[in-house]
C-alpha cells in the first residue's frame, strides 16, 4: 500500500488547482496544442472492473503516470464481490491484481479499486463506463446529480436498447440521465489479447474534437492504436450489433461447416449491420466507419475469438441453453449476444422491419424462440444477400 | 466408361445446330427471357483440373446436366501427370475422379478430362480459365488463333502481373491474347469446402449482361451463391490482393498473436487493397464491390483457411524457406501470395508509390527481401492507419 499512497500523493501534488466549470469545451487555438490549453490534472474514474475494466485500468493506470493531463490516481469502482473469502476491492487494492476477472496480470498501483459507487465518481472530471449494459440504468440513477460539472464520459458498453419502438442507444441513455457529454470506445479488442499487450487497433467515436484529443492521449499506447471519428452513432451500434452476428458464426462453428460458410455469415452480418445504422441512426452514417476497427475488425476478431461465438458454437453442438452454457463457459461474466438480438427483434418487430433483416431475426429466433439451429443454412440459402 | 459416352451421345443430340457467331452479344428482349433467348448447348471447356478446377468441374457437370443453355458434356483440359503409374487424365475418365487434386470426390461422368490441350477448347463456346497465374500465358499462346468465333470466357485465376510499370489483370491478358471477352469470378471459395458442398457465396465480374446471366446459371447452386457485378477488374484485384494479406495473417499466427492482432491485419489489408484498386483500375471503383464475397468475405476466409497463410505461419513458425513450405505443405499446389506480392512490389516501385503501401511493401520484405518477420509488428504500430 506504500507504493499506492506515495503516487497518489504524487499525483495530488501535480494536479494543482481544480480545473475551472467547464473549460475542457472551450475552443481551442489550434489543433495540435488542445491538449496543453487543457487545465492539468483530469481525475479518471473507470465505472466497471469486469474483464475488460480491469483491462483498460491496466493501460491507463500506466498511462497516467507522469502525465501533466490526467490526474496521476485512477479510482476503478468495483461491484464488491467475495473471491476466495476476500473482498475482490480488497484483493485489487493490495495485491494489485484482479484475481475473478483478469487474473495473471498485475495493475499499476496508482489503480484504486473503490467499492462505494458514490466515493469512486466523487470528484472525477473523466467517467468510463465498462459494465454489461443491463446495469447502466441503474448505476446512472445512482450518481446523476452527483457529478463534478463539467465532467464528461465514454461508454465502452456493447449493446443496444429498445425505448418506445426505436433505437436507444447505452450512451444516449447515460447521456440523457447525467446531462453530460458522452463518447464511445469500440474496436477489435478481445480484452485478454489487449492485457497481453498484443497488438491491435480501437475507434473513439466522438463529435467534440477537444474530448477526442483527451481520450486518444488516455487510452493510446504503441499496441493500443487509437482512431478518432465524429461518427459516435455507428461507432457504438457496431460494437453491439457484432455480438448478434458472431452468435452467427458460433452455430456455424457448432454445426462443423468451414471458412467459407463463415465468412458467408460475416459478410451478410456485415450488410444487415450497414443496413440497420443507416435507417436507426439520427444522424448521417459513413460507410467509412464500418472499415474502422470498431466495423470490420471488430466483426471479424469477435466471430472468431468472441465470447458470443464461442458460447454459440456449444449451444449448436450440445444443445443445452444459453443460460446454461454462459454459466459453464464464462466464469461470471456476461454473455452478450442474446440480450442484444433480444433488444433488436423488438426494435424491428416495431418498425414492421423484421422481414428485411432475416439475418438478425433467424439468429433472434434461434436463440429466443425455440426454432431449430438447423435452420441456419436455409437462411443463408435464401438471404437476398 | 459406358455411362460418359452415353450422356455425351445424349448431349450432342440436344444440343442440336451450333450457335451462330457473336448471337451470345445479341441485345435480349428483356432482362427475364436472356436464357431462353440464347442458342441452346453451349458447350462448356475448363482448362485446368487443379484443386479449383475440379472443383469448379463438379459442380458444372452436375448443372450442364438436363440443362437447356450447356451442352451436356464438360470438357476438363488436365496438363498431363503420371500418379501411382497412370496418367491423370486416364484416372480421371474412368473413376470420375482426380485422385492428386481432390481426392475423395466423385465427378460427373459428363465431365471429360482431356490432356490435348487443341482437342479440349476446340469447339468450346464457353472457356473457364482455372490454373496458376504464371502459366496463361504460355497457355493462351497455345490456344490463340485456334477458337471458336464467339467464344467467350471466365477467369477463375488469382493474381496480378507487372507489365511495363503498370498493373495488368490475367483476365486482360487472356482477352488481348485471344480476343474474346473475359469475365471473372472470385469469393470465399476454399476449394474442399467448396467440394463438400458447405455454403458459400462468390462474386461474378461481368460488363456483359447476357455473359453475366449465362455464367450465374452455370455456376449457381443452392450452396454456391452467385452475385454478378459490374465492376470486373475491382473483383478481379481482390482475388489476387487477399492473398498477400493472409501472408501477413499468417505471419501474425505464426509469431502467437491472436485475434485481434490478426484483425488490424486484416482490416490495414482491406485498406490497401481498396486504395491500390482506386489507384490502378482503369474504370471507376465501387466501394460496394468491396462488401461482396470477392471482397471482405474472400479476404477473411483466405486469412483463417487458406493456403498462403498456412504456408506463412510456418515461415513464421519454423524459419524454413517458402520453397521448401510450398513443397512440403502444398502436395504440388502453387502458393499464390509470394509471386502476387513479388508483382505488386515492382508496379509500386516503378510508380514510385512503395511508400503508400506499407503492409504490402512489409510483406513483400519479409518474403522475398530477407527482412526478419518480427519486423511485422513494427510495420502495424507504425500504420498510419
Amino acid at each position: 500500500m506504500e507504493v499506492h499512497i506515495a503516487a497518489a500523493a504524487v499525483a495530488f501534488v501535480k494536479r494543482g488547482s481544480p480545473p475551472p466549470v467547464e473549460s475542457s469545451t472551450k475552443p481551442i487555438p489550434s489543433s495540435d496544442s488542445a491538449i496543453k490549453c487543457l487545465p492539468e490534472g483530469l481525475q479518471v474514474c473507470i465505472v466497471g472492473a469486469g474483464n475488460w475494466g480491469t483491462t483498460i485500468a491496466r493501460i491507463i493506470g500506466s498511462n497516467v503516470m507522469n502525465s501533466k493531463t490526467f490526474d496521476n490516481k485512477v479510482k476503478l469502482w468495483v461491484f464488491e464481490e467475495i473471491v476466495d473469502g476476500r473482498k475482490l476491492s480488497d484483493i485489487i487494492n493490495e495485491e494489485h491484481e484482479n484475481k475473478k476477472y483478469l487474473p495473471g496480470y498485475k495493475l499499476t498501483p496508482n489503480v484504486v479499486a473503490v467499492p462505494d459507487l458514490m466515493k469512486a465518481v466523487d470528484n472525477a472530471d473523466i467517467l468510463l463506463f465498462i459494465l454489461p449494459h443491463e446495469f447502466i440504468q441503474k448505476i446512472c440513477c445512482e450518481i446523476a446529480g452527483h457529478l463534478k460539472p463539467g465532467a464528461f464520459g465514454i461508454s465502452l458498453i456493447k449493446g443496444i436498447h429498445e425505448s418506445p419502438g426505436t433505437l436507444k442507444l447505452t450512451s444516449h441513455i447515460i447521456q440523457e440521465m447525467l446531462g453530460i457529454e458522452i463518447s464511445v470506445l469500440m474496436g477489435a479488442n478481445i480484452a485478454n489479447e489487449v492485457a497481453d499487450e498484443k497488438f491491435c487497433e480501437a475507434t473513439i467515436g466522438c463529435t467534440n474534437k477537444t474530448h477526442g484529443k483527451i481520450f486518444k492521449e488516455l487510452f493510446e499506447t504503441l499496441n493500443f492504436r487509437m482512431t478518432v471519428v465524429e461518427d459516435d452513432e455507428t461507432v457504438e451500434l457496431c460494437g453491439a450489433l457484432k455480438n448478434i452476428v458472431a452468435l452467427g458464426a458460433g452455430f456455424i462453428d457448432g454445426l462443423g461447416y468451414g471458412d467459407n460458410t463463415k465468412a458467408a455469415v460475416i459478410r451478410l452480418g456485415f450488410m444487415e449491420m450497414i443496413k440497420f445504422a443507416k435507417i436507426f441512426c439520427k444522424r448521417p452514417v459513413h460507410l467509412s466507419t464500418f472499415l474502422e476497427s470498431c466495423g470490420i475488425a471488430d466483426l471479424v476478431a469477435t466471430c472468431y475469438g468472441g465470447r458470443s461465438r464461442k458460447v454459440a458454437e456449444a449451444f449448436a453442438r450440445t444443445g443445452k441453453s444459453l443460460e446454461e452454457l454462459e454459466k459453464e463457459i464464462l466464469n461470471g461474466q456476461k454473455l452478450q449476444g442474446p440480450p442484444t438480438v433480444r433488444e433488436l427483434y423488438k426494435i424491428l418487430k416495431k418498425k414492421n422491419m423484421d422481414e428485411e433483416f432475416p439475418l438478425f431475426v433467424c439468429i433472434y429466433e434461434i436463440c429466443c424462440d425455440g426454432k431449430s439451429v438447423n435452420d441456419f443454412i436455409c437462411c443463408l440459402q435464401t438471404h437476398p444477400g
